[in-house]
């Protein structure tokens, strides 16, 4: 069994220890909830107070020129791309994932006008789900909600698309993407992916895939600050095909025309919608600068090591929900556990900070930029003193709040 | 004719005066472009910082709850509400103005099932004619864009909405809101008013016209800065029965449920989509700070009072595209030059910052809170200078860039 000395010899010689001092973590919490909300980076605060003060505050309008305002959705986008396997040029940050998920199913579904289903699995996110059912009832499509290993079984020539988020936000589970989108793509649908909690947790390939679409969040593993932009991605197949449902200026060929005409712009701008959300965006681009120091591939093996020692440790008396197979997983370890939700309130009081997720899962997200392989033992320790003194039964521990 | 010393007596005597301190204005710079992008109210800075480094920095994922940006988007709303005139309960900030156009424009026409027209005017800003376009396509609709004097006439029975933007973005002309929130519904119409150029420059009536939905921007007169959320309004008559087309997770009755199945939520809520734009959402509350201290009539006189001393002081010399008429104007001035571009160009290199709207159009907005009587002078004189030398034929002045 790992020893906490063991833990200590692997963080001194680990390649990412420098980059936890990016981030503001006080010595006596243990952030394990990076999965729902990234730490912040050290270096953001003064970034945005520069674009504040500076650009809006002194610049004012011309900031939309001399500080390119008007791209940074495609220049954020383009810092993405390369986390996710994208060529440059088809990756936008922009909106929520929610809006994101709406434009990018929908634009699916119309390229595959002559099918009626749209297939999605019991472990999306529910956000996911609920955005398909609104575009299936509209386009009079049926939404084909099956478990999660039954899903290339169900495509079929009468689905237009699959969409599914890569990583189980409750099990942490990973999907085959590769599999998938090609077993997809042998009936003619097309395939959308969620990156919620792929994206800056381990290298995405979507180019290598054939992914048809894509969207994500800025505000887990790529550390963008509360309700950060999320971001989209559209597959150079479809650069010059799909159509955004929502046609607003910015995705306009020349907004600044100001014409009553409609006409879609090029490639991936025509993902746009509004005007850019600068302050969001200017925070998710500062946080970017951690990545440009990482290299992915070094990313995903501290994850799987991470999540193989706390599952080592945790494994002999909780109920791990999440598989053990490195492909089949993600950067989180989840548990199951009937009390899930006062044992998760029981660690945060220890300064373990987890989250819960409905009915019974108990969910520790393990963000390789700034979590130590002490942050494990001492995680994995605290969890065991919870669950063998009881005190995870003290009725303070029940109140319920709500996390996103 | 008005001299300079009378406005500085009309300064002296202004109750608005106080408030020009709270934005962040050097001496040197007359900032016509509040219509645009809003001033920086000066204690925005402190605010978003202590949210960045101590709710985000420190407290992280507890924030949801015990800083309540999970309700920001409402509370927000509720802040606007005030000066839009609507009970508590019926706004939401969120998103940007164009995918609340969208929201609220698809909401009215499903509202109408039976009807086939959408109507809008050639004065609407080009994203709102961009998404009725889309809407209309997609629901198989006619959209009749009329001329702004002919929207009456062209409300009949097939008509399911009008949408309309109060004031006209590049010569300032104002709609009559009431008149024609009456006509439409005398038809069985809805009507859809955007508010870009309206809440925070003067008082608005919803609850009392009787508007079906309303949309709005957050960076303009509200001072939400770049890219700052937009709102929506939605009439307590369709609170139980409009339908928003993005059926994301924050518009479910019981988001932290993680159902799949999609209940819509009661009320404005519903309006919502995906995660708040917590960054963005700070912002702006911090900035309308500032509207908690003033009577938006007296906001409106000055206004009124501030676009008077200007159109009378050019006027004789240059062509106003701005009605006169007080109850058909917002809080700008528009003047229509074969050359505004150049125009406007050469003026802001005397510090007097408008901006330019294609074709002919040079466009100054009065931002009550900060603009002061004298600027208008000033700038009435710059603008002479720069015309009566023929300096804006410098060929630097025609240096084209992109403003919004």
């Amino acid at each position: 069994m790992t020893t906490r000395s063991d833990c200590e010899a692997l963080d001194a010689i680990d390649p990412l220890a420098p980059i936890r001092d990016r981030f503001a973590l006080p010595d006596r919490v243990i952030y394990l909830d990076g999965n729902s909300l990234g730490a912040l980076p050290r270096h953001v605060p003064q970034r945005l107070a520069e674009v504040v003060e500076r650009q809006w505050g002194v610049d004012r309008i011309r900031s939309w020129n001399v500080h390119g305002w008007t791209d940074l959705p495609l220049r954020v986008g383009e810092r993405i791309a390369r986390l996710i396997g994208a060529e440059p040029g088809h990756v936008l940050a922009a909106d929520t994932t929610s809006i994101n998920a709406y434009k990018a199913i929908d634009a699916a579904r119309r390229l595959r006008p002559d099918r009626r289903a749209i297939v999605t699995d019991t472990s999306n996110f529910p956000t996911d789900v609920y955005v398909m059912r609104g575009i299936a009832d509209d386009a009079g499509l049926d939404l084909r909600i099956v478990e999660p290993d039954a899903v290339v079984d169900a495509l079929d020539k009468s689905v237009a698309v699959v969409a599914l988020t890569e990583v189980d936000y409750r099990t942490g589970r990973r999907h085959d993407m590769a599999g998938i989108t090609s077993a997809a793509h042998e009936v003619g649908a097309l395939a959308v992916w969620d990156l919620a909690h792929s994206a800056g947790a381990f290298p995405v390939a979507l180019d290598d895939v054939g992914a048809d679409f894509a969207i994500g969040c800025g505000y887990k593993y790529l550390n963008g600050g509360p309700g950060a932009p999320a971001f989209i991605y559209v597959s150079p197949n479809h650069r010059g095909s799909f159509r955004n449902p929502i046609t607003g200026w910015f995705g306009h060929a020349a907004p600044f025309e100001f014409s009553l005409e409609f006409v879609p712009a090029e490639g991936i701008s025509r993902a746009r919608v509004g005007t850019p959300h600068v302050l969001g965006l200017v925070a998710l681009d500062a946080a970017l600068d951690v990545f440009d120091e990482v290299d992915m591939g070094y990313v995903r093996a501290k994850s799987l090591a991470l999540t193989d020692v706390f599952m080592d440790l945790v494994g002999g008396w909780m109920e791990v929900a999440t598989p053990r197979d490195p492909e089949r997983r993600g950067s989180q370890v989840s548990l199951r556990h009937t009390h899930a939700f006062p044992i998760v309130q029981a660690l945060i009081a220890h300064g373990v900070v987890g989250d819960f997720r409905t009915p019974d899962i108990a969910r520790f997200g393990f963000a390789p930029l700034y979590v130590r392989y002490v942050d494990v033992w001492d995680a994995a320790a605290a969890l065991r003193k919870v669950i063998e003194s009881g005190e995870w039964k003290d009725p303070q521990f029940l109140v319920r709040g709500e996390v996103t």
